[in-house]
């Protein structure tokens, strides 16, 4: 009742906004139109009339029934459909041989025994999930067309013409339907699922390179916070998340398309649903990532901005290495994973020892808090002057002592008494460096989630290799296609 | 094809299995066999045959099409078709009265026009979103209808009887699989998103504990390894992350359900999809946590172990809030979220503290490591004593030569002589910082993860609260049901 309530300029908009974000919808419904026009001229024009008989509404209902907006589906629904009709006619003729026999009340019992018994049996086998998948609506019209002749056979005495009809109706209407969705502008389940595979990959690399970029520029950061629902980051990535049933629909239905490629292999389609889940595993990271982003503990400038350009260039390998892949899928080229692993390899071990070559940044960075943050960089090697020099007279008052005690037995002690002293500014410091731990954990969060990005995507990489293989893309030659 | 080549042995586990699974699916078989034979007696038994006429077959059909699993999906199908039939013989008499004037051959074309224009549009129709997500079903059959008496109405002179028999036919079906999925054994689709988001929350709440409790142990970690399909924390998850499309059928299915709620609220099941929708948001955190148990570089335990009892108390806690919102729900009590969020606050402050109590942890971990955790703890304040050592004797070298220079004007100099040896020290420390620091990182992204799943787990809270207003939860008293 609520939706009664909607304006009629919502629902104009609703129209529209259908078309308009896939015209093929326009184009598909015109199809059903006209699919349903030639259907209707066999119970119209008189001479078809007459070769078909008033059973031709079956012929009217199937095409209402099958005719699917992507040619895989349309198969799949006609296909069952006449298989379904067809063994469902041949059960029920056998049965029927066995009812023919004896008395009326007891073909009743026997007609009702075995409605309930077939009734039962396939509704059961649907929820088997390998029938499901595939043969489900097959299964239904069997039960369908089963009760049709059977209950029938008991008033009709002509069942088999009766089925004959039925069977040949369904033949006509599952033909035009195939006839329409094959040759009339073509939706093809498998074309779509290689397509959503490519734009998936390449709005990941998209989401990763605004998201890295977001995080070490605020401007950018502003510009992707805001409504999350036109959120770059968000767009890039929600496709995937979400795209197992699509992808699974749109593949079973693709294995009903007769291939198409050029050397007459199978294309693989289950192969694009692993990918498609690689690449769910993989975007798992990239929302954690995103959560970085959004997380109200910030990692001080000072510290980000000292592998800023090893973080940034790490996203834009693994970018780069997505939009590859993208480009491989669609190329239908094989790529090089020793070329891609390479700079990405190349690209950690850059992040790794920027881990690791810059000490500095435990010691430094509670200075460059304060000040901006390239001055931070520079002033990193140099401790603080002020605190130095009073550490250094320190030092000088007490090495003055001790040069006076001289030294001899009393080293022992006299070293004990330096380490304290020696340890009192490292223990100063090592309180500035848990500071600095708990500032740095967002950060090496999302360094951490960087190099598990990295790792993810070797499986996606193995995935898309996997598919090249089996899909006999053209072998990968020389380096031109790496960029 | 390759279906046909599985085993019979395979077939029949497969057909044993899915009634394993959920024995329900045996007594719905049996329910439809039921419900075809009852209406099957329309066309066997003598009176009841002579009272609908040989259109008692659109009866049988009805029931098989129209009899679905749950009470919600049967009454949407139910609805749909009968809604779609009533509509569809209203509009085609509407256009047949305009039809009936003139000749023969204008009658086809214009019947010929009007299923064109109604198959096109309602093939369009069926694409706008809200119309496909609850009255598709009824759409197509508006069709079917439709074509059926406007392509009838040309050979068929009382169409008026034609377009009662398929109403009333259609009605009969509807009603009986209604009462036959209403009364016998009912399985309502409201129950089944109720108990599933129940499972889902409790899920999580294993996840979590067992992703946890592995990190910090080895022996609960092997356990967790293997084969990512009998692993337990992917069990617990695996279920909430492709949740989206079944928990959105469940609630569309279900709110065609009667309210069966104590105060005839309408329970608002579309807040069961946003609670589903907070707990996928939460979940990809738990897959990034789970992620650092299997990730290849590991924390050294020395610094973990410091941290332990921090982590776990923060991962029971959140355990705990999500076991305590699947009762909320399962109870209907609405929970005191004040109290679920001190608890989980205080853990987060413990970890917070603990991160910054322990300053030692970076300084010591690298001895920590060759040691056992514990002595690593107390061996922490004192750095590695021969290093030191070495260390010592040579500032007390050069405090004696600098002693016997003696201090005057010389002084600036001499400070920054010392500052390059008091540096020395310093560097080779941070050296070693730096190396923890890399080595922490991954321990800084769990605990990080950590943290940003208690920030998701608010959303979920809150969430599950406003589920608990919306659908008047009995109200929250005193502290008895909060662990």
């Amino acid at each position: 009742a609520h939706k009664l309530n909607r304006f009629p300029g919502l629902a104009r908009k609703a129209i529209w906004k259908v078309g308009k974000e896939d015209p093929r919808r326009v184009v598909h419904s015109m199809k059903v139109g006209t699919a349903l026009v030639l259907v209707s001229l066999l119970y119209l024009l008189e001479p078809l009339f007459n070769g078909i008989g008033k059973n031709a509404m079956w012929a009217v209902m199937t095409v209402v029934v099958v005719m699917e907006f992507t040619v895989g589906a349309t198969l799949c629904k006609g296909l069952n459909r006449g298989l379904g009709t067809l063994l469902a006619g041949s059960l029920a003729f056998l049965i029927k041989y066995f009812a023919d026999a004896p008395g009326r009340i007891f073909q009743a019992v026997y007609i009702g025994v075995s409605v309930f018994m077939i009734g039962a049996l396939t509704t059961y086998v649907r929820f088997i999930p390998s029938i499901k998948k595939n043969y489900d609506y097959g299964v239904l019209i069997f039960l369908l067309t089963f009760n049709l002749i059977t209950v029938s056979s008991y008033r009709v005495n002509d069942v088999w013409d009766f089925a004959k009809d039925r069977i040949s109706t369904i033949a006509i209407g599952c033909g035009l339907c195939l006839l329409m969705s094959i040759l009339v502008f073509p939706n093809w389940s498998g074309e779509e699922l290689h397509n959503n595979t490519i734009s998936r990959l390449e709005g990941l690399a998209n989401s990763i390179q605004v998201c890295i970029t977001g995080y070490f520029y605020d401007s950018a950061k502003q510009a992707t916070e805001g409504d999350s629902s036109e959120n770059p980051i968000y767009e890039g990535y929600k496709a995937v998340l979400d795209s197992k049933v699509k992808d699974e629909t749109l593949a079973s239905q693709a294995s009903w398309e007769p291939r198409f490629s050029r050397y007459c292999h199978r294309t693989p389609w289950h192969q694009y649903t692993r990918v498609g889940a690689a690449l769910r595993q993989f975007s798992y990271t990239v929302v954690a990532l995103h959560g970085c982003l959004q997380s109200e503990i910030q990692t001080p400038k000072s510290i980000s901005t000292l592998y800023k350009d090893s973080c940034i260039r790490l996203g834009e390998e693994v970018s780069k290495v997505l939009r590859e892949l993208a480009n491989s899928i669609r190329n239908k080229r094989q790529f090089s994973p020793q070329t891609l692993s390479r700079n990405l390899k190349d690209a950690l071990q850059d992040l790794h020892s920027a881990l690791k070559s810059q000490p500095q940044l435990v010691l430094g960075s509670r200075n460059g808090r304060t000040q901006t943050p390239k001055t931070a960089v520079q002033a990193v090697p140099h401790p603080h002057p002020d605190q130095k020099l009073e550490e250094d007279t320190k030092f000088s008052f007490s090495s003055v002592r001790n040069g006076s005690r001289g030294s001899g037995c009393q080293s022992v002690e006299h070293s004990r008494e330096l380490t304290r002293k020696v340890l009192r500014p490292q223990m100063s410091m090592s309180a500035i460096i848990s500071l600095e731990f708990s500032e740095a954990l967002p950060f090496a969060a999302f360094t951490s989630l960087l190099v598990e990005m990295v790792a993810k995507l070797d499986y996606v990489m193995d995935e898309v290799d996997e598919l090249g293989i089996i899909a006999h893309f053209e072998e990968f030659q020389g380096d031109e296609i790496v960029v």
